[in-house]
């Protein structure tokens, strides 16, 4: 007997029966009625080990990720797991890959394993469109889901998100300030964060009257020589581009490239912006200049929100976090 | 009651219970009686799923790195993740920084969880030197530790490692045929790992008569500016070097930066090895020649090690994984 089984016969979320033992306010009269029934009927009293964190519970934490070899998902996964060790928490990895059925199978598998919370790093898990996320919404009920980068709207589900639109929008109205007519932008994925960013370059476009152009905008692989060979392939074909902004340090080291193959000097002749500081943006020559999604901060929020979570807290359903644009060596406009 | 307790109060491995417990010829008459006595002392028997695999167990295997962020930990976790879920286990996943205290309290606390058995993942968790290894000897009494790509003599414990001597004999004996003398060594770190890499550059100059000289040996941090500083000041100091290997490709692209700073051609002007053939090898212009250690191999190897562990197959202590040289660009030698 536990608080997954009071919440599950209550129906509601094992953050409100928390709530409801640690005298929290917020907390309807009604639920908090029918949540007491619940324990009274099922015999349920909290052992004197199980106020506040860990009510009576694994203290084991489920991390999903789509590949944990990412650097950037391998940043996230290391932070998550420091600080969830901090809180006496355990990490249990599943590495998913991408596709929809598999996530839901390791899904399955961590609720069966009873850990306390899902925690799904990487904005790659919600999907924006259909029925495909009705499986976290259902599974909510019974545990705190905690999105790393990622945003859906429902109860007790927890989002940290990075402010991808502002750091784009930023970051174009700068190169346009500079000079720069014809930027490129490069993207790898549809997801939350990835629709932020493509809306702040095509926002930074529209506000400074350059018109956005279906041309300049390509979806391409991460592969470190896809956007490469898309390049080239651009340039075969006559498009006139003066800046290659992207959603991923990935796809600028693959501009980088291309400029040393066709000895375009960086920046004067062509700037590139990568996207979360990686390591891959400090490989090349000249460095990229990146945007610092700052991921540590991300990983440290969402560990705090999830123990506020835990201690009946009154929690947001999001949070924000200011990313930062790192110059370095292949852009040229004043910060 | 389970496995442990078993394993525990007769005094041996838990995979010399399994092998009793499926009849395995490779157990001394000795041992068998008295696992047995003690099985009847405590009144265990084996319950009817568990057999073979996940005897009574948690289905649960520890990870322990020092950094998960690393991109060479970052593909090891990955691949043992996934690779352990397609037995079934869950994969318990511990960051414990460099430091040997937080090591050992981590292994504690795998233990503490009951785990089945524990994978330390990259080379740094064998000492060297000292009594820094009676900790691990002391736990695989009680369960299998598997070492990726560390080596270890003790029972119960299994390394599965790659042939880091040979690559990098191999590699230094082609620079030298190819005509370059004067080569440096940059190495992270006195890990079984590092130290093999180093006697396989310095016996394959000894094999062609050129002297090993201490002033081309030196130590560099992961930092990617840290080998390219240090190149710097060779050079100011008047060191003449036509080559550079590395242990790790983090150094062999600082390598790249110093050169790309001093307008040197590479290769002809100076050669530069990698290792690991990670992506950050596939950044730089030139891309960088490096050695691919097979990390999906090894930690297939690892897992596939640790089931026949499980099932009392006859397991060699250690399985060597033969490591290859990727030619790209900062190399011109012929493979």
């Amino acid at each position: 007997m536990n608080i997954y089984d009071v919440s599950r016969r209550a129906g509601v979320s094992i953050a409100t029966v928390s709530r409801v033992l640690n005298g929290n306010p917020n907390v309807s009269e009604k639920t908090r009625t029918r949540v007491l029934a619940v324990m009274d009927e099922l015999g349920y009293t909290p052992n004197v080990f199980a106020r506040g964190l860990g009510l009576g519970t694994m203290k084991t934490i489920g991390i999903m990720c789509s590949d944990s070899s990412d650097p950037y998902l391998a940043g996230a996964i290391y932070h998550l797991e420091r600080q969830l060790r901090s809180h006496g928490y355990d990490s249990l990895l599943c590495c998913t890959g991408p596709s929809l059925e598999n996530k839901k199978t390791y899904f399955e598998l961590l609720l069966s394993k009873r850990v306390d919370a899902v925690i799904l790093a990487g904005s790659k898990f919600v999907e924006l469109i259909g029925q495909n996320n009705d499986y976290l919404i259902e599974a909510a009920k019974e545990l705190p889901i905690m999105l790393v980068n990622g945003y859906l709207d429902a109860p007790g589900i927890y989002s940290t998100v990075c402010n991808d639109y502002e750091a784009m929008y930023t970051a174009a109205a700068r190169l346009i300030d500079s000079g720069r007519r014809n930027i490129l932008y490069l993207y790898t994925s549809h997801s939350y964060s990835g629709l932020n960013k493509v809306e702040g370059y095509k926002n930074a476009l529209t506000d400074r009257n350059i018109p956005v152009r279906r041309e300049y905008i390509h979806q391409c692989s991460k592969d470190l020589n896809a956007s490469r060979k898309l390049l080239e392939k651009l340039d075969r074909l006559g498009l006139v581009f003066d800046a290659v902004m992207t959603s991923d340090d990935s796809l600028a080291v693959g501009a980088v490239k291309y400029a040393a193959g066709k000895n375009i000097k960086i920046p004067d002749g062509l700037a590139v912006i990568g996207y979360n500081n990686s390591i891959l943006s400090y490989c090349t020559t000249p460095e990229i200049s990146s945007v610092d999604t700052k991921v540590e901060e991300l990983c440290t929020t969402t560990v705090d929100t999830l123990m506020s979570v835990f201690n009946g807290g009154n929690v947001p359903a999001k949070t924000t976090i200011a990313a930062e644009f790192i110059q370095k060596q292949t852009t040229n406009f004043l910060c």
